[in-house]
């Protein structure tokens, strides 16, 4: 079924950029190779949305990867569309997909799952996930008070590696009870080796690290550096131990 | 000489809002604790300016640090300053100082120096000038089509760093005939060890890579990954080749 709107008060217009502002139960993903990579990953959507300039992209997204259970196909007129996205690159395709359901990060045994501790900026959550597929991260958990991995900006950040890279929210007493030895990043800590599997490598923000529960229940480690510089930016120290660790494996 | 200025016609307004947005011979700081930093590292304030809600932070800074010659100093109000300012962390104290001047980045022979190629994004540039400090690399090289890491963003994300990592823009013959031998990060190579010192590290934009020209006059190097990305982002990449070229002194 096809429509065109054009009013700001349209009930999927506001659904979408809710989506957008709150990615609560719905999230938002723009593009059209985004959405396509999306929608080949099983991911479930609601609502393609295009304007008239991007429906011969869209409707190749619609056509190879959607044709068993076509999701809604609206057009919105290129004023609201633009009044939607965050993004000059979306090309005039968004679609709303609903949230995936939380991973089971803690069952493979191979290789580490990375947990991240207060990381409130979505860039550095989304270039995180990023590394976890990188360097075969058994998956990424995210403690209390890390930004949405399912927010625009992370998932951009992501770099389309939020669809492969198992995720969940955790507890602190849920990683302290995970069955696996903890490490953690910490400044003034020595620098040993990171862990190359069955393990868990936390990393906390730069200006309140890794909270101290956690900290005195981990294995703590430090990146060398020339000591010019305070910390450094978590996702730059998330690359350069999980790098180590998976060229241990 | 104090002054209050309240329109936006002002000649001083329209200075500082032009060197924000071009960042060409004259740059802005923000934050009274970067001013203060900028001040102690001897960089050339032409003028302080804040909102009467900063005075005591602002005045902190004017009285230890620039006592000798002090710059103009110049109270905007609110709604004019907040007009101005990018961030929400500037807390009402920003300074325009006039552009450093380029840095002898090839002088040293005990470290490496870092080579930007067609790296657009300012918190990339930025992260990197934080990640030469960190792991004392003697210089960042900025190659044509990088962003401008004086300007606003750049500067935030070095996080003090620009202030003590020399930097300057370089074009592609003088780096082919800066003395030392090119290594460049390319995801086809082979995982070889980075260089530790007396040499130049060459980092391309994630799409483009680097320069067919400088790639040819270079060794080659690649980071070991899962397979599962296309590409790193060249921030986490430059991270991960500059702590292995730090560990290797």
């Amino acid at each position: 079924m096809f429509m065109k709107i054009t009013s700001r008060q349209n009930v999927w217009f506001k659904r979408v950029r809710d989506a957008i502002r709150d990615h609560a139960g719905e999230i938002v993903i723009e593009g059209p190779k985004a959405v396509d990579d999306a929608l080949a990953a099983g991911w479930s959507a609601i609502a393609l949305f295009w304007t008239a300039a991007a429906q011969p992209l869209f409707s190749r997204a619609l056509d190879q990867k959607a044709a068993a259970a076509p999701p809604q196909s609206i057009e919105f007129s290129a004023t609201l569309f633009d009044s939607l996205s965050e993004t000059k690159t979306n090309q005039g395709v968004i679609a709303l997909f609903e949230r995936p359901k939380p991973a089971n990060i803690f069952a493979r045994r191979d290789s580490i799952v990375v947990a991240l501790d207060g990381v409130q900026d979505p860039g550095n959550v989304g270039t995180i996930v990023r590394l976890a597929a990188a360097f075969d991260a058994s998956g990424v958990a995210l403690l209390p008070g890390c930004a949405d991995p399912f927010s625009p900006k992370s998932i951009r950040a992501s770099a389309g590696a939020i669809l492969s890279v198992p995720v969940a929210q955790v507890t602190i007493a849920e990683l302290l009870n995970c069955g696996l030895p903890l490490f953690a990043a910490d400044g003034s800590a020595s620098t040993i080796a990171p862990p190359a599997r069955a393990a868990v490598l936390i990393l906390g923000s730069e200006g309140a690290g890794v909270s101290d529960e956690l900290l005195r229940a981990s294995t703590r480690i430090a990146i060398a550096t020339s000591g010019r510089v305070e910390s450094l930016n978590v996702a730059t120290a998330a690359a350069i131990l999980m790098s180590k660790s998976f060229e241990a494996r």
